[in-house]
């Protein structure tokens, strides 16, 4: 990702972002990556804007209103969507720190949300990444739903993201290039 | 659309919800029209939360963390999105009192983003509403443009929806069936 910044002088330099902070979070890496796909025609996907409902603004001055009291909501949707090569793209990411995925990182409306994306002709999937051993997975919804059909279990362990799932490559830029995944899904749909 | 209510005897009773409001605003016709999608599987398209940057929170308890500062920030992206048969819908939705549509309605950004999107292959568009006519049109991303490079004007004349954009008939159910012209748009792509 480049920063381009304008000089009094006229001088226009361009700068590579500080990557000191990757690795830290995975909504950064996702942001990092998403604003590299953006910055060169790749996929517009953005994370969505936290959803909230607002009591009271206080309008101090045109331009400038202040919101005094609002509440979180639960989201209906997934944090993540866009479009990839004309393709619908959504997905939810969660991080951990166990060696398995607790479902209870999820919500279930979330779940039904990617069915509901697949159905339509989208392509739904969740993004995990295991902080311990610094390793981020890609499992599409189809694969999440057969974890779910065939257990009880409360958490998917780590061994199921490892079969069913795909691990992203961390590399310089884009850091967490997940589209490369979804080329490989998509061409395995097309043989 | 359809409204499940639970009654505590484990009845459960099926309503049509109020309609009377149709009309009243371009957001409230939209969102019904995308329920209406969504609960048949036909799209699933969401408007976004408001994008908001906050300042200060209050945890007065377990899930109940109050907002007690933040501020409206300007939104990068548009106002919905969603996908239909698997291809990204991406819009801004606008009214107005006037007979033509005041480009100071829209964000430059706003339109960049259409741009981006129409070239990552995804669908985008704007939907205006004009109040005083109750005539609501849908211009694709191109036609704006091409009002954009030919003109120096401040807004766009409703002539040029009438003749550049769609009118979008306004129903029973759903009640503003935008997808119906992307159905029209696509199959003159494909001709």
């Amino acid at each position: 990702m480049v920063k381009k910044v304008n000089y009094p002088n006229g001088i226009k330099k361009t700068f590579k972002i500080n990557t000191a902070n990757r690795g830290m979070s995975l909504e950064n890496d996702l942001n990092d990556t998403n604003n590299y796909y953006r910055n060169h025609d790749i996929a517009i996907i953005y994370k969505k804007p936290t959803p909230i409902t607002i009591n009271k603004v206080d309008y101090k001055a045109r331009n400038d209103a202040v919101i005094k009291e609002a509440h979180f909501i639960v989201p209906s949707t997934t944090d993540y969507n866009g479009v990839y090569n004309g393709k619908y793209i959504d997905f939810e990411a969660k991080e951990t720190r166990k060696n398995y995925f607790p479902l209870s990182n999820i919500h279930n409306h979330q779940i039904e949300h990617l069915r509901k994306i697949k159905k339509c002709g989208g392509i739904g999937f969740i993004i995990v990444k295991f902080s311990l051993s610094n390793e981020v997975y890609l499992l599409e919804i189809d694969k999440l739903d057969k974890f779910l059909d065939n257990s009880k279990r409360k958490s998917i362990p780590k061994e199921y993201f490892v079969n069913e799932g795909y691990l992203i490559k961390q590399g310089y830029n884009p850091y967490l290039d997940y589209l490369k995944i979804i080329d490989i899904i998509r061409s395995d749909e097309n043989e």
